[in-house]
């Protein structure tokens, strides 16, 4: 990785969010209090408050849903799907997107000050980052801190949940845990539990980013460093699992290019470098400009820990026993990180909960980063469905 | 990675190899010379010299195929299949098998010493490891070596050669460069070529080494370690490839233990650990112990390189055109890295170049590792391929 800088960066601009001053209890039974939730929001709130749409980011996403992102200068993550006219029409909807517990666009997490305890009323130390001593969050604790921002915009209820990847892991929790106040859930490309093969890739991924000598046991701020060397790895790695293999044939197959950092002659066979590699050695090294690190740690925990049986002997239909939400299912035919067959344990026990709920397998071969590209069969569904419900819903 | 050790190891015993004094021209044009094969053989060489089968291996297997390893202490890689009454029957045939050029188990590698040119006649300087001077070498130049050394060996016609991942990519070659001198052909869990997707994994495996400061760019050995970190997470991501989701989940599923390295208090969420985190945390840092970092960055290569279809405009049976081996292609069906797909693929080459040619795929849940492990189809069919083979062999 001697492309990347190792040199580290301000990633804490001036992100609009708001304060929860009482924070709240963890999962792990801590209290983290206060709580900042960075987020963005577009679109305009009915008077009768009812056409809010919640949209729930990826492991490596944030609340820039559909603009351009201040740090990077692209577009936002979602800007096919959300805007006006869109099929999360913002023209109709009041689109709501919050970075999550845990990151690094804003929100408390790894990269936070944690709160200087004053020692004996002498005052206290100089505030520094939570780094590794940050406590452990799930997907539910995320969902929990989304749910008390809401409370403090003044909104009650969602009209509908929309996540792909772990941002549907939060659209299942919601949905779980605040049945009330969900009317329609549209998990994409996700899975109520995290299974072995995914929890051994970011297991990997967080070793990669331990082997760094740069990580310097979380606390990397200490030396003006970042483990860029490690994070590079651990996306690289990351990045093959959301693409297919027929998506990497089709777009690089084996096609050779020169390896501008090879010392070797260019007629030497092993004096260039497939294309594939060069794509990758780039995603690795722009991705740590943008993501801390802990982040990375913390964020990829919560996804292996989430099993929506965890509380029902494995029967996934516990949480949903009861619910009035109506819910999407889409999968993508070529995800085999989060496979149509997960998809398919979840729609068979929202069924067995007697939910309302549809399920739809889009052909694709662009695997799981299909939920973030030009699939208009994904387009045509969020549409539908949210028209529909909205319909049910009495929304104008 | 804080439980392997980067103490750097001897890995050099006193393995039984010969000498190529003259060497062999490579595919990059470079002369090496002298080269040192390190091999095995099981069995009696017949006096015709007609009962020779030649077992190639993969990218971390070795010439102890059929017996305790002298380094690990574990059984031979293949001693499931390989023996006295087994399917590749050493009371029948003579099974010979070479650790491969640019390995790092007695034969001329990145880790052999380089020859030192004495410079004005004055003498020259202590000699020293090749590290990553070692010359890039090819599947086709493993093959090469393979059989210099066994015409040195006085056997010149192969009634079989076998082999499993990288060792049926050898099959493979050696079926396209010494048509005449391979009866039959046992390609098994492999590919004509190597897929953009491998590539991409081997890629990962290799910014993962690199990105270990231990490497020391490849001149470890001047520091007294071993890039262990790097060359851990390597390993770990390869065995997630060699696994099966199926496996993983059968194996491991989601089952928690204790993490003997966690400082959290035994209640805390947080303070356990995935069953499939401490299995692949082992199998990395056992790896370490008996495999050379830069051996590894070469050998992948070679696999990346690997491509039936190059000098035929991608027509995988150019090269086996007019051939009169016989082939037997096996595929596992869990198997994701040299999925069915590719050997299909093979399969219509060799039909297209006339070829004898059957394809089997076993039925398993054990991924592209099906091939190591115990699965009696596998075992069939190699003992029934092979005694049909002997029968039109001729071979008593």
């Amino acid at each position: 990785m001697s492309q990347t800088d190792s040199a580290p960066q301000n990633l804490e601009t001036d992100h609009q969010h708001l304060v929860l001053a009482e924070g709240l209890v963890l999962d792990c039974g801590f209290t983290l209090a206060p709580v900042r939730i960075a987020y963005r929001t577009y679109g305009t709130l009915s008077s009768a408050r009812d056409n809010v749409i919640l949209v729930c980011h990826a492991l490596t996403g944030d609340q820039y849903v559909a603009e351009t992102h201040p740090l990077t200068g692209k577009p936002g993550w979602w800007s096919r799907l959300v805007g006006p006219g869109k099929p999360v029409d913002t023209d109709r909807y009041y689109v709501v997107c919050m970075n999550v517990l845990g990151g690094c666009m804003g929100s408390t997490g790894p990269r936070s000050a944690r709160p200087v305890v004053p020692v004996d009323g002498v005052g206290a130390a100089e505030p520094e980052p939570w780094g590794t001593d940050f406590p452990p969050v799930t997907i539910a604790d995320m969902v929990r801190a989304q749910a008390l921002a809401l409370e403090q915009m003044g909104i009650e209820r969602l009209f509908a949940v929309v996540g792909g990847s772990m941002g549907g892991m939060q659209v299942l929790q919601w949905a779980a845990s605040y049945p009330d106040r969900v009317f329609a859930a549209l998990p994409i490309a996700t899975s109520p539990f995290h299974s072995a093969q995914n929890i051994a890739f970011n297991e990997v991924s967080r070793q990669a980013i331990f082997a760094d000598p740069d990580w310097h046991n979380g606390r990397y701020w200490d030396h003006g460093q970042i483990p860029a060397r490690g994070l590079a790895v651990a996306r690289m790695m990351a990045h093959i699992t959301y693409l297919s293999e027929d998506a990497l044939t089709r777009k690089f197959g084996r096609k050779v290019r020169r390896d501008p950092f090879s010392p070797l002659a260019p007629t030497s066979l092993f004096g260039e470098m497939f294309e594939v590699e060069s794509y990758l050695r780039h995603q690795g090294s722009s991705f740590v400009r943008r993501f801390d690190a802990n982040s990375y740690l913390t964020i990829t925990r919560a996804m292996d820990y989430f099993d929506m049986g965890a509380d029902s002997d494995g029967d996934f239909s516990g949480p949903f026993r009861g619910t009035n939400t109506r819910f999407c299912i889409v999968s993508f035919s070529s995800d085999w990180l989060f496979p149509t067959s997960q998809a398919r344990l979840l729609a068979r026990a929202l069924n067995a909960a007697a939910a309302n709920v549809s399920f739809v397998e889009i052909e694709s071969d662009k695997g799981h980063d299909a939920f973030l590209l030009d699939e208009p069969d994904l387009d045509r569904t969020v549409r539908g469905f949210l028209s529909g419900a909205a319909e049910h819903a009495g929304i104008a």
